[in-house]
């Protein structure tokens, strides 16, 4: 049976670019991509849910626990095979997105929020989270290209929270957690990630290839 | 201000009447009706999600997490308004179903689901819940002439556990719970269960009837 495999989460605010971040990074290492929410069919149905700024919005609670359900057969479906099987993951989001979205941006109880997270992933946590620090204003102009879905159209003082929030984690977190300047080309800030994932977590093992790919 | 309403449950397995007999009990106290789940746009969504025969099945948690986001929504929207306005509120299925189902009948341990379930109603719990019993196999008969849902396709042994669930629950849950025997005429049934809530509730005052309706 092979070793567990790591589990790598990007985190970070809309138009941090971590999702360019999280798939060069599942590339550089030969490790599984995948992504919150959304990532199983359950998953993409509870994005609509949840993102369509067409529909009316939900409570704070119901949030949260919608992205928990989405979180939950994640790790199901997903991580939790992935990792028994000894590939390394790499996940555009993961729980840091609630305590950082539902916690400081919505305010909801940090300490109910990561009891929900636990019980959502059954115990799971990430080797080491990412997040990559954009300032809001660069973030915004980052995202005026595309439409900006409903999460993404709450006003910038929740993104100010919301970074914020990711920097306390960051802070909070030892070295589960690291924060990478996500300013610069996108070489220059992916050479940043790999370089902090190299050093807290080594070298992939050569068998942890993309099986199946 | 108005007193607060009372919230009244009516639980039990599929088959045993209870959609009937909240009507039928609202009706009778000028109460609002409601249920679980699909009480809200949302809610409405997620039922289709959880009890759609045609989708993958779902993790126990994250089906768990699911009916516990309905249940927010449910509670913002929908019950906890109509409570603070002073109106009764008669609801088919409430936090039981999550113990009952997920818990005795999916093997989800009780004392995690009944964290997860007071975090989603922020601990509103009913005043009174009524399980309304019915022998599995005469419940089973019933439901014959309609298309199974999910949830009602599961074995006989699940409904079982869930049956043994709802009335270990009304054991150990004092006066707030009560339990019917949902054998006989409709008729029959209504009036035990108007007697168990005149019993343990009294009757509601003029005020709470049925506002906008």
């Amino acid at each position: 049976m092979p070793a567990r495999g790591r589990l790598i989460a990007l985190e970070g605010g809309d138009g941090c670019g971590k999702s360019t971040h999280a798939r060069l990074l599942a590339d550089a290492l030969g490790a599984v991509p995948t992504s919150e929410p959304g990532a199983t069919v359950l998953g993409r149905a509870l994005r609509g849910l949840v993102l369509d700024p067409s529909l009316p919005p939900v409570s704070p609670r119901a949030e949260a626990l919608l992205l928990a359900a989405d979180r939950a057969e994640h790790v199901a479906e997903v991580v939790g095979p992935a990792l028994e099987a000894g590939q390394w993951v790499v996940t555009d989001r993961f729980s840091g997105s609630t305590l950082a979205y539902q916690g400081y941006g919505r305010g909801l109880p940090l300490v109910e929020l990561r009891q929900l997270v636990d019980w959502a992933t059954g115990g799971l946590e990430a080797d080491l989270t990412v997040v990559i620090d954009v300032p809001v204003p660069e973030a915004r102009a980052r995202r005026t290209a595309k439409e900006a879905d409903r999460l993404e159209r709450l006003d910038a003082e929740f993104h100010e929270r919301v970074r914020a929030g990711y920097l306390t984690l960051a802070a909070e977190g030892g070295d589960a957690w690291a924060v990478v300047d996500g300013t610069g080309t996108v070489d220059a800030v992916g050479r940043r990630v790999q370089a902090v994932v190299a050093e807290r977590l080594g070298a992939p093992p050569v068998s942890s290839g993309r099986m199946g790919r």
